[in-house]
């Protein structure tokens, strides 16, 4: 194919920067580009305008590192939740998805990120130091029990991450779980993978009726 | 499912501007959010900016309203491009796509849509009436023979503008010609459409070995 031949500087600009997206492709940069050049100019402000916004004025909180519009977030601020119970996540997109559940009641901490030698990512550049000083406070302002729950991916990189928290944070006198493995609700046998349904025989749970 | 939570206003308008793109549903929206808010922050600006210049600056060519850095656009200014020869589009991409093939040296007009009742627009709404102003000059400009080429697309609405178009500027003395339909280049003839098939049989043409 001959190089696309764009009419306008601008265009490519726009179509370059589109692209930058994950999973966007040359001409879905362009359709959508396009889109945007037919829609209304406010249109196309308002729509900036939000990206910008959310990029100069997000704060994060200062407890647990979700993404906030204030000092603390409004988990963080809600006294009706758990708060010696911190469920470890990589991302704000995993806080989101756990608490679409409504099975959640504790607070977070979010390591922004998991440990990848391959993508340069070392501990240091996650919240595992803040993780730590969080948890050595709850466990010297009382006696109650503290629980963390390393609510991390299963492949390699999340394991490897689960284990370093756990080495930083086994010295205290807290309850360290992780989530539930195993065969997914409505999963059939047939389909499942091996490990998974190994693991699923293994960790297998008393029958309630 | 529980209504989805955000955790940030900001996050929310973003997410929402972002969702108004075609083709993108609330998860993608989200995901395209949280990388946006991963980058650094010159990155969004540039990004948000190649948006808000294309919206703002792009001009369009006074000649075949193609849009265009200048007052003309690199076509219509490139005079070693056959200028009696005007290619009828529905759409700025439909020039790209020509462009794109190498086979094409004349020049194009962009109708800027394409008539469609359903859709409210009219051949008001389209650049129809600079189209005929455009015959009118060239027929009277010279005797040379005038070539328009109505390269709209094969559904219903495409051959109402195409029809359209060709009661406009019928009266003028010149050729007027559509794309060659067909099997596509590598079609299986076992594949093809019945519609298709049947007008690659009535239009044959002369076999060239």
């Amino acid at each position: 194919m001959i190089k696309e031949q764009y009419p306008s500087r601008l265009l490519e600009d726009a179509v370059d920067a589109i692209r930058s997206l994950p999973g966007v492709g040359k001409r879905s940069a362009l359709r959508l580009a396009l889109h945007l050049l037919r829609q209304p100019q406010e249109h196309v402000h308002h729509f900036t305008d939000a990206i910008n916004r959310l990029r100069d004025e997000v704060r994060y909180c200062r407890n647990c590192m979700m993404i906030s519009d204030d000092e603390e977030c409004s988990i963080c601020r809600d006294h009706t939740r758990d708060s010696r119970t911190i469920c470890v996540v990589e991302s704000i997109r995993d806080v989101m998805s756990i608490e679409n559940t409504g099975q959640y009641h504790g607070l977070y901490h979010v390591l922004g990120g998991i440990i990848s030698p391959i993508n340069g990512i070392g501990p240091s550049d996650l919240t595992i130091r803040e993780l730590v000083d969080r948890v050595a406070r709850l466990t010297g302002e009382s006696q109650e029990e503290v629980e963390v729950i390393l609510a991390l991916s299963g492949d390699v990189e999340g394991e490897t991450t689960a284990f370093y928290i756990y080495r930083q944070i086994n010295r205290f006198d807290i309850r360290i779980t992780s989530l539930a493995r195993g065969l997914g609700f409505g999963d059939d046998l047939e389909y499942a993978d091996e490990l998974t349904l190994g693991r699923s025989i293994v960790g297998r749970q008393p029958f309630k009726p």
